[in-house]
């Protein structure tokens, strides 16, 4: 069998860091250079800058109105009005215009009586310097305008010009070069063979390096070929300041990644206490950084600002911006090892004035749970896990005020709540869904942690939907129950149901595959069970959890298993087969004083909109009669 | 004399840009195309995206390891290790590899025991899907990834690609033509003369346009003559979406704007209740928006963002992100009138956990007072003002944990706090200073509104500096005295002193220009005065009052003045000349307590480094023989 190297080091994230700057020590010096002022937006001053003339640059007209020299309005008054004479006693001046001796005051146009063409009449005395900007009353030469190492702004640019200066020196652009690597991958745009995969995140580092004030050079993917990695890499070090190469970082049978960096330069670390992102590789080749990152998208994401983005900041001359970080109530127990470091992504929403931080999917392949998330929970290498309920820091990357107008729906999932956030999109507010099933919808509804919860729970001794659940769960609670759509469930099969199943009852013949306890879907199928006298145990595949309808319909398509219990759009969406087996309501469940929040009344408008009906048509599967109606429940 | 119109109209800021929308309506349409993912980045999807294929496409191994039939497994454990055979048992896999039936389990390499090349054993048995990233576990075809009216972000594109997108439909760019105007402007480059302005406004615009998703063409400088302004627009409405003027919108003798715009279209709204900015014209010509805005910087700035943003991001398909809103408490009182809404530039910085907010200079020509703003104090039209010590919500233009990281200092002004600020910007840690005068300072810290106060306090009856007015003013308080610099404090006066003065005795022969109240230097002056016999009242200027040693030696250029008292290194700055009269202590104030703070302690390295020292030699004036030293007075 091919050697594997099972073991990586294990240095601790901030460790790895400082060891890896320290042997960079005298190589990340930030080149500058000078570029017009009015090129200069988002770069970063690579010194002071100081004013070269003054603003205003001589004594200037404050106010549109009439120069005059303030001795000579001495006296006048209601009672007593002056006579000023053009040329002589005043000038008509606008605003900005310059004022000259003798002439040392403006008196508004509004405070003037015109007589004729050459004389005015004043009524108050002047105060000598009033209405007057005195020269360098806004910047003064040769005071500072910028401190270094400051990111240019657009009012920043203006006073620059307006100070005189044209040309500043700011910090070059380092220039980054990024290596994809691997037999399997293949370039976006082709359509991937079973083993291939689509390479996507070296396009991801690009925006990266770019957001973070370098350029970058993406080179076109090296087959798993240590010799051809070595050559590419090496002549790279010619003429970047940087260089990534992804993946091949672990330690698998095929990751050249590291024995090709120690033959081009030292390793520094190969192995961090984080996760996901552990086997990142830290070296030092030709007096450059060399990054190897790991190949799962959450890994390469973490790895890249981890230790990529922290240098490219010392290289481009920019301070490194810490990210926003506040408090949150995690709604989710998470455990974690002693281990790492674990970054958990979250959905974060703010119900009732707490922000609440809802954990999304853990694993390091899943990079949906980025593009969904709004900030890392961040479980230390010293901490076990946080309990449900505990408050911990988040790291925000969305603007908190972007947050505050989000509503946040937890429970069960279905697609018309991607078209729901689709249309709120159009607005100034936002949704957010998490999809944990109905029950744990409600719980979280119950705890606080949320603002509506999408259910459809089957009453198995009256067959009605949600209504008795509510009374149950939320007992002398007042609830609002919003009315949503009428959906039809049955068996996603593959196209053409060639199993020929019909019910239920046919299950223990094929390969099934579930939803996770406490989803609606789930029950409604033991429900069903129960009633044609089938045992779960019977069913190949009952024990195995997807947790959307989408998940279950894939599973299907890609022939993993022969059914699964789902919503006719999802069958729908990917081509599938389907037998319907019943209708059910799927409601959304809220606290009555809810109803006053301005997205909660968008989230209402949205339901009741012909938009929404027209996109409920085209989905199929749905009925809305009711859609938008508010039931108290009691 | 030329014709004025002196009144505009006093619309509300709301009002006003409600009013201007309604008159736009169905021009205000964004444009969209389709662009690579590739090249997305900050763009705005102009609808939802869905995947197009799975990810993972297959059914992949989560980890290195061997694939294996999970049932072939079972009953292995540590007492019974079971054998198993290459090729018929199991499959070495690495981690992103495909899972082929029969194999429906990984086991990872770590728990396997090599017999030999074709044969392994292993203490656990399998339970079936262990270790497989199944088929759409990240993302299922069909699935929305991202919702429209979404900011592109570099994860964004990853999963874009890797759900085999390549294209996307993303909003245009508005085009926006800028128009600056007036016979007083000359362009960047060119020294200006007496009366002449450099144009900068509009490449503010222009900078403003591209941060808010818009492209920009800046026109050359139009005179002020109304037929060639309304050529030159009715050329660029064909063009562009939107067309800024600058600025000729008030309703001074040479303000065509109005006049122009009424013409081409219609003008809507002439004049807003807003300070600064109120001689705003938001008018609509060839179905498009034109926005004449005031030419003052800091109306201009305001201006836009108030109705030339908002429409922009209309026009680029872009939620209109609100500012964030942190309350704050207010350090000065800020009277205003009910006739307008006022925004007020503020420095904020956090005080022993409480956020406080410095008032800048209100003018609407203080350009500088944004540049070291952190936000906007906005006073309502409802409100007739702020009281001192009142909390206020402040509308941040800068991330708060970049001001949490903020020294604040309040005081005396001096040269050396912008080279102290300039060499902090080398860290993490930044430095904000506002220049109140030294007893200022003392109160504000006193009220818990800064860090340190820098203070030059003579007693008189001593002649010592700082301590003796610590005791009198903080009595029972320990505070600490950080040692600053010796300084010469003297007269600014014309290069090679044409007056031939010597000393404040011959003060009331020449054009004087003061300190404000409870600055160190006025105090000084009164100090001298005093010891000559001088009287105040015979110094002719000597209630004319400039706010920084700068601003004095500035008029004392201009010839505003003959000579004023001030630092060596102010005189130096401009090429003047300087009669020194004596040397003063320049320190900071604390409560000691703050010296456990970050940016304090890096402060005090600041002031004991080796490039500071430097600094002080070529600025001139200064002595640091104690500079950075701790006095504790109690």
């Amino acid at each position: 069998m091919a050697k594997r190297n099972l073991y990586l080091s294990n240095v601790p994230v901030e460790e790895a860091l400082a060891k890896y700057i320290a042997a960079l020590e005298g190589h990340l010096v930030p080149r500058y250079g000078t570029i017009p002022v009015t090129e200069a937006l988002d770069r970063v001053t690579a010194r002071a800058v100081y004013a070269r003339c003054c603003s205003p640059l001589f004594n200037a007209a404050a106010m549109d109105g009439i120069a005059v020299i303030a001795t000579a309005t001495a006296g006048a008054a209601e009672t007593t009005p002056i006579t000023l004479e053009r040329g002589k006693d005043f000038k008509v001046v606008d605003t900005g215009d310059p004022i000259y001796p003798p002439f040392d005051a403006v008196i508004m146009a509004e405070d003037t009586v015109e007589i004729d063409d050459t004389a005015v009449q004043i009524r108050a005395a002047a105060i000598s310097w009033q209405h007057i900007r005195p020269i360098g009353e806004d910047v003064v030469a040769g005071e500072m305008i910028l401190p270094g190492r400051h990111r240019v702004r657009p009012i920043d640019i203006g006073v620059l010009l307006s100070a005189g200066i044209t040309e500043i020196e700011v910090y070059q652009k380092p220039q980054v070069a990024i290596f994809p690597t691997g037999n399997e991958i293949i370039e976006p745009g082709q359509m991937p063979k079973e083993g291939e995969i689509i390479e996507s995140n070296t396009r991801m580092f690009e925006a990266l390096v770019r957001e973070g004030g370098g350029e970058a050079k993406r080179f076109a993917p090296i087959p798993d070929d240590p010799a051809l990695l070595a050559k590419a890499i090496g002549t790279a070090l010619v003429d970047y300041d940087m260089v990534l190469v992804n993946a091949g970082s672990s330690a698998g049978t095929e990751d050249f990644t590291a024995p090709v960096l120690r033959e081009l330069g030292e390793v520094i670390v190969h192995g961090v206490a984080m996760k996901p992102g552990k086997p990142v590789i830290l070296a030092v080749a030709g007096g450059k950084a060399v990054i190897g990152i790991p190949g799962y998208p959450v890994s390469a994401y973490l790895a890249y600002e981890n230790f990529a983005a922290p240098i490219l900041a010392i290289l481009a001359g920019r301070r490194n911006a810490a990210p926003q970080v506040a408090d949150a109530v995690v709604s989710r127990r998470l455990v974690s090892s002693l281990k790492h470091r674990e970054y958990v992504r979250v959905k974060v929403g703010k119900v009732d004035g707490s922000l609440v931080a809802s954990p999304l999917a853990r694993g390091a392949g899943a990079a949906m749970s980025l593009v969904r998330a709004d900030g890392f929970c961040v479980i230390g290498q010293n901490s076990e896990g946080i309990e449900a309920g505990e408050t911990a820091p988040v790291e925000l990357y969305r603007p908190l005020h972007e947050i505050e107008r989000t509503l946040v729906s937890t429970g069960s999932h279905d697609l018309i709540l991607d078209v729901i956030a689709d249309i709120m999109a159009g607005s100034d507010y936002y949704m957010a869904s998490a999809h944990v099933g109905s029950m744990a919808g409600l719980m979280a509804l119950k705890r606080g942690e949320c603002h509506i919860a999408p259910i459809h729970l089957l009453d198995e001794e009256n067959g009605g939907y949600n209504i008795s659940w509510l009374r149950r769960l939320f007992p002398g609670t007042p609830m609002s129950l919003i009315k949503g759509v009428g959906r039809i469930q049955g068996l996603i099969v593959k196209k053409g149901n060639p199993l020929g199943l019909c019910s239920v009852a046919d299950l223990p013949s094929c390969r099934y595959i579930n939803r996770q306890r406490g989803a609606g879907t789930r029950l409604f199928l033991d429900f069903k069970l129960k009633q044609a006298g089938t045992a779960p145990e019977q069913i190949p595949g009952y024990d195995r959890e997807a947790s959307t309808h989408m998940a279950v319909a894939a599973a299907v398509q890609n022939g993993g298993a022969d059914a699964g219990m789902g919503i006719a759009s999802a069958a729908a969406a990917l081509d599938l087969g389907f037998i319907p087996l019943g209708a059910e309501e799927y409601d959304f469940v809220l606290l009555p004083r809810f109803l006053e929040l301005p997205h909660l009344k968008l989230f209402l408008a949205t339901l009741k909109s012909e938009g929404f009906h027209k996109q409920l048509a085209e989905l199929g599967g749905y009925t809305w009669e009711n859609c938008g109606e508010i039931e108290e429940v009691i």
